[in-house]
């Protein structure tokens, strides 16, 4: 039976301390949370379905499905014999330390990577730390490549940047160089993946990322 | 010169009173105001664009841009000679009613349609009465059928659905049925308007429904 969870809005003024907190207890349990941001349809749940079963063997990977309504994410991932959870955010357009931390108590509590698929929005998810320990956010070759000036908070918070849906770029009027260097003239640091789920190209580069970077905070 | 308003965040507990007192002003001016809602690249702007382009000797069409950063959208409408005036909203994911108000002050006082492109989400915006005689919302062929069942709310709260870049059909697994039939599940009274503001397929229909709902307005 596939789990959901409703949760309900809560207030805080100390997100950020939750979220340090929370950060702090995962990395004790051996859990390393990413937090996957995007807008909605950009392929968040697709790009893990193929991450999932391109590292089974090498990584046991869990997902939290965060969605208002609806539980056709998790559904999805649990068919592919992953660990999958559904939570419902009441309306809200976000995650926060505190509502992930109550959908992580309804997961197996074992080493190895979570992800935290956020709510489908560029804006709010930006503004919540969420306690995990790498924020990802995917950017659809669909979208246009303008979305780094239209919403720069949730590129300078990101880790890095998947660039999701090559395989359409012949349909689209998308600068893969152009969308990196207004990502990265917000955030020098971000790493940028250009992958298409379906065909499998750039897949390995973004994958590599995720182990490696689970390395190294696994030997921090 | 471009107009950019900066708008400041407002508490308001009387939304819903200052959006109906809107919405009569704008009445007594001849002002119909339409919102228009979607995720960030769904082609709002396109669709704007080729709208004013086909509409122009039929009606007088402003829009009202709202963004949290950027003026790229603006810029683009001004291009075609159509008024156009950009709001920023102080990171706010949505438009309210006093927002609305505070941005069409910027604009000329004449008779005719003005859009409210509103901020790109699909959440925030459909929980805020901005005052418009109309809400409208489009969905992308890229971003999947399954949006009504995630994001419900938008889907209740709009007159008309738009389901925008229809070209791609080929390269995306997007049943324009399925979507109609989800959005008349939550909304019976939904027009569903299936175009591609590229090749012109079905702008007509969307179209000559601006024009009739205007008329309609007008005469009440």
């Amino acid at each position: 039976m596939l789990k959901v969870i409703e949760l309900k809005r809560t207030v805080t003024d100390s997100n950020d301390r939750d979220a340090a907190l929370l950060r702090g207890e995962l990395k004790e349990r051996g859990i390393f949370l990413i937090n996957l941001m995007s807008a909605p349809g950009s392929g968040k749940t697709t790009l893990l379905s193929r991450t999932i079963t391109d590292l089974a063997g090498e990584a046991a990977i869990g997902v939290m499905e965060a969605d208002i309504a609806s539980d056709v994410d998790a559904a999805r991932i649990k068919a592919l014999g992953a660990e999958s959870i559904q939570v419902h955010t009441d309306g809200m357009c976000h995650m926060d330390a505190g509502m992930t931390r109550a959908g992580l108590e309804g997961m197996e509590d074992r080493p190895g990577i979570v992800f935290l698929e956020n709510i489908g929005n560029l804006i709010c998810p930006a503004e919540f730390d969420t306690g995990a320990h790498k924020n990802v956010m995917i950017l659809s070759v669909p979208e246009g490549d303008d979305k780094p000036l239209k919403y720069p908070l949730m590129f300078t918070k990101s880790d890095a940047l998947v660039i999701t849906k090559t395989d359409t770029l012949p349909y689209f009027d998308f600068d893969i160089e152009k969308a990196a260097s207004r990502a990265k003239a917000l955030n020098p640091d971000i790493a940028v993946f250009p992958v298409s789920a379906k065909t499998g190209e750039g897949m390995r580069a973004w994958e590599d990322w995720l182990i490696s970077s689970r390395g190294e905070w696994n030997d921090a």
